[in-house]
């Protein structure tokens, strides 16, 4: 019944030079053309989709309250998939506030945030994931976060949940083929080896998918870097170096970092998330203990991690800090950075290699924090990093954690299908766990049943008007 | 030469569902039609005026930035009166500046504020103080700004001017008559009383406008009330009811406000400006001194004055200050409160006629700005002052700086022409004096030849984008 309501919104920021607002539903044109008056009297209700008029908004018979353009789009050709019409005003508050209640006086109902899209999607002009797109491309802020979202909204997602989609229907249909004989006890119609390769494939896919949300997270919120090292050795230093500005405050008293401090900074259209913590040495001060603490979690957490090593002091920073940091960092990215080159000059990688000759292929670089000089080789080497990170998982990569969630379902349940298929049992449990693998690739595009609670904790994100 | 460009600009605010980039100019159309694909190979080219194209916009064989909405409006059927495309994009700001930076690349320039206005002005279509308008409809906070704005919009101004500009005429034509008979040394063609009789009309039509500017300014800056009384009358408290909010610091000692405090704030659509000043008493403090300096002036530059009198030291405070701010305010709106009713009662009026019976019709009023009673019939009052200042003028109000010097200088003009038409000199200067108020108030509509300097001085100030 709510669905059926004509909802009105502002869609715009206030402060513009234009600000419109939007109505649909099955009273929008008539709701509109109540409060709307075109030059020669034309009626809005014979205006064909499409179209743009031009005339006066205000209660009818008073003085008006614009000049404004009105946008006809008639159901199904319209983003929500109903009756829907923009009314572009000049981009005053007031007159956009004034325009609104002329419509809540009329009947209309104002829109809950992302409303219009839910729309769509209730009318089948979009799936769940398209629609969560729309989101994720109003927000996005960087050239790898706006690719994925626009790839997302124009359904490659989806397309390649269908394809899924398809192959499991496939498999099933050859077990349920199996299961109709199933008096039969010991016929088995369907080849387990063909049942597995297929199910084998679907789990490739699917792991390939799931596997993606790391990067995806790290596309949409930054790719972790935490800077580490002992004290004094520059670390607070390159974070400033790195934010161009000065957020970390930097002494040379040792210790002088004790919480945390994290900065997300976009190079090159590629958001990282820089995290300077607490220099790693032996202490009795408390707060700088439990500073210390942290700073090894911020390595577990990390996806890339700078170790800094004052040159100076070198061989007692890699003697005491290296092994464990580069013991920590096995799975991730780490790049050592020989520190303080203003100071000293030294072969980097030579040093490195004498202490750790097993770690002969480990990333090393020179640079200054202070003098910023090496800092454009530290960037190359972040990028190239988040680069072939972002890249392993082509265009395709998850950025949702409902998505995620759904998928991890149903990684779950397609190897639960295999375990079954390799130990051979009943084909009735095997196509529950198949029908339950379906069931949560549909519950990404809304396929199946969605409830309002789901639809809600979606929308409620959005922003009103869209 | 510089406005054959054409010209781009986003015209929304950052931060809504919806953002809106504007392309107006000869090459409008092609600009857009070369990084936007519409389904089924659509043209742009081709779509007739005043219609909605969907479509991918992109960087032509790249992948598309949005899917977008495209209206065309083809010249001269278009606000600015050329060829004009809105692209209506999602609202995000990264796509925005990515579409802008296509249509740049294109070899569009971005707008500067206010010019696609501006162009509709060179375009005739609209008048200089229509334009103006336009950017007092976007900037207007209040029902009676709006309003205002919108009849200048809409022309309700301009041809006012136009009537005075045809009776101007029709003074200059009887005699230029006269004028062409110059030779007949004691010939007047033109009866001079006649004469007269138009010129008077028109001055009194060209005051009326420019005296309006005092109230057109006070409703768009807000109706100036300066809050005065001897210390300890309770001003700064009145100024925290009546903003709702505790703007000024409140104590029970003697001099406690010593700065002038300002703040604005609408009432049922009508501005005030709020002028809380230190008490008016003799003092050796220098701090406090300048502050009763400075309140003696704000009673001189305001529109309405309350005069806060502590009701428990009544007789003392009306002797002392009443006679010296009654005298003040001779031409103002006086309105005296007898505040602290909570602690005594008294019968204002009849107390303040006890001293100064001769204001016998002085507005007065009990209050307690602690207890907030009274509160309403006080906001009443305001309201009443500030409605029928404003009715005074209909609703033909200037509220532009640029428009009241025109008018001014050319209510000097019309002046001194009816000096000369009594002291009955020369048709050849009376002539002169008509064209300088001929030009003064072409000036307004930029009706005459209008300089790049001051089209510059007056679209500076829009917002880009409109």
């Amino acid at each position: 019944m709510r669905h059926k309501n004509t909802i009105c919104a502002i869609s715009t920021a206030s402060g513009g030079a234009i600000g419109i607002i939007r109505v649909t539903g099955m009273e929008a044109i008539p709701q509109v053309e109540r409060i709307f008056s075109a030059a020669k009297n034309k009626k809005l209700s014979a205006v064909p989709s499409h179209r743009l008029t031009f005339g006066h908004i205000g209660a009818p018979g008073e003085e008006p309250i614009d000049e404004v353009l009105v946008s006809i789009f008639r159901a199904p050709n319209s983003y929500t998939g109903e009756d829907l019409v923009e009314i572009s005003c000049h981009g005053s508050s007031f007159i956009l506030q004034k325009v609104l209640e002329l419509l809540i006086d009329g009947g209309c109902r104002p829109a809950d945030p992302g409303e219009f899209t839910q729309r769509a999607f209730l009318n089948g002009k979009m799936d769940l994931s398209q629609a969560e797109a729309v989101a994720d491309i109003i927000a996005s802020n960087t050239a790898a976060n706006h690719r994925i979202a626009m790839k997302q909204m124009r359904g490659e997602f989806s397309r390649e949940l269908l394809r899924l989609r398809e192959r499991l229907l496939n498999l099933t249909s050859l077990l349920e083929l199996e299961l109709d004989f199933s008096d039969h006890e010991d016929l088995e119609f369907a080849d387990r080896s063909q049942l597995d390769g297929i199910a084998s494939e679907i789990e490739i896919v699917t792991s390939r998918l799931a596997d993606s949300f790391a990067t995806g997270n790290a596309l949409k919120h930054g790719f972790s870097v935490a800077i580490v090292g002992s004290t004094n050795s520059g670390k607070s230093t390159l974070l400033n170096t790195l934010l161009h500005d000065d957020r970390a405050i930097v002494s040379d008293i040792h210790g002088t970092t004790r919480d945390v401090i994290e900065d997300t900074y976009s190079i090159e259209g590629t958001l990282f998330r820089f995290i300077d913590t607490a220099g790693l040495r032996h202490t009795e001060d408390v707060v700088e203990k439990m500073g210390i603490e942290r700073s090894w979690q911020k390595i577990k957490e990390a996806q890339i991690v700078l170790f800094v090593v004052d040159s100076t002091q070198l061989e007692n920073q890699l003697t005491t800090l290296g092994k464990e940091i580069i013991e920590d960092c096995q799975d991730k990215h780490l790049i050592v950075l020989f520190n303080k080159c203003d100071l000293i000059e030294i072969d980097a990688h030579r040093q490195f290699t004498t202490f750790f000759p097993e770690h002969e292929k480990q990333k090393t670089l020179t640079i200054s924090a202070k003098n910023k000089s090496g800092i454009d080789n530290l960037i190359r080497a972040l990028l190239e990093v988040a680069h072939d990170t972002a890249n392993k998982f082509g265009d395709l990569i998850i950025t949702n954690a409902r998505h995620y969630a759904a998928l991890t379902a149903a990684l779950e349940d397609i190897r639960r299908v295999r375990e079954g298929l390799s130990i051979k049992i009943s084909g009735d449990f095997i196509a529950q766990d198949l029908r339950s693998c379906l069931f949560h690739l549909a519950e990404i595009t809304g396929g199946e049943i969605t409830t309002d609670e789901v639809l809600g904790s979606i929308f409620r994100n959005f922003c009103v008007g869209k």
